[in-house]
């Protein structure tokens, strides 16, 4: 059975990945990252999708992102911004080098464990202010991958899949619907007030929200804010 | 003042690239890595360092390598080869994705601090083994770092400066010899049994006696060796 490594923040996009894989065959490599994100949650239910959906491994890995003032995902003086979807080219939300780093350590454990896979939700639709969701990056960073490695140079080649790449959340929201995925136990919030309960109004809320709804689907989160 | 991201591993190479930096004008990140390598008086050599160079900052980040059985470097139950230098292609102290995973570090300090440029003590002659000490890796990541980063996009590029890239051993010393470097101050040994004395025979120490014989120079670490 062929391997693969799944980027798995815990939230809806990396989850649905964690999902394809598993479709596709693979014995999945769970690998989540503690940089002292503020939405930590996030840790909790990557936890819980790696154990539902049968992840051979699951590591947490500490993660040093660099100073201060970086990103408002890593520091508590910078706002979340609330109502603001697609209003900046580069959102605040952006962590310098984020991507880079994570495929990086999943490039170390793929080659480590013999992985040719790796998968990662990024997403240039929505997310199309992160340079580093962009295809041409992900095609660089793969081949950087294939020239610094053992196995790359001795022709096990590394290939960096991001299946949800060119899909709107709506395709997103249907296709993890369509794969079994127990939303419930996914985490989109970047606001870590509500204790897991979307927030509503951030960037990541909007998208998951605008998703559910032109998927013509329930997002079970939001049930009980509605009943309350 | 333009600002340069050092990867400073303690280690004679390092050392001459934080030397070469500040000659060229440079205000100096010096970056180290606790990775649990075996040789761990590298950090206090790199800490030294960065304070008798004036770096305007020294950062040692913790960093997770997966596995075990990744490499001698880093699993004491993996024998350091002694005696074995050149005798295989890849030798078993490559660290899979070791300067992947450095440089995306780096990558992302520069990004914070604004610094274009980050040198890295990458050696085509002597470490022609390790995959991701070679050019063509080397330019994939520099390709790789201005498509996913903020500063890259918007035109600010990052270079990865390897200036000892294509010099041999003795080449670096002369050079590192001629910028004033305190050798006393670096470590290479990979053998951490010996408290920062050269062991002298495994590949780091064969390099480094090798490069100060041919240079005739003197190596201050061996000094009291020959005078007990």
């Amino acid at each position: 059975m062929s391997r693969a490594v799944i980027l798995l923040s815990g939230g809806l996009d990396s989850a649905t990945c964690l999902l394809i894989a598993r479709e596709e065959g693979f014995e999945t490599f769970a690998l989540s990252f503690d940089y002292g994100q503020r939405h930590r949650l996030e840790l909790e239910r990557a936890r819980a999708l790696a154990a539902r959906y049968g992840a051979s491994a699951h590591r947490i890995v500490r993660l040093d992102f660099p100073g201060e003032g970086a990103s408002a995902l890593t520091d508590p003086t910078i706002p979340v911004p609330l109502d603001s979807l697609g209003s900046e080219p580069i959102p605040p939300t952006y962590v310098p080098a984020r991507n880079t780093l994570f495929l990086a350590h999943a490039l170390a454990w793929a080659e480590v464990v013999g992985a040719p896979e790796i998968f990662i939700g990024a997403n240039a639709l929505d997310y199309s202010g992160y340079p580093d969701c962009r295809d041409e990056f992900l095609r660089a960073f793969e081949a950087a991958a294939n020239l610094g490695t053992r196995a790359g140079v001795e022709g096990r080649r590394f290939r960096i899949r991001a299946p949800l790449l060119e899909l709107s959340k709506a395709q997103i929201v249907a296709l993890a619907h369509r794969l079994g995925l127990d939303f419930e136990l996914t985490s989109s919030c970047y606001d870590p007030q509500n204790g897991g309960r979307p927030c509503g109004r951030c960037d990541a809320c909007l998208l998951r929200e605008r998703g559910f709804s032109e998927a013509d689907l329930e997002d079970p989160l939001l049930i009980p804010r509605r009943q309350p």
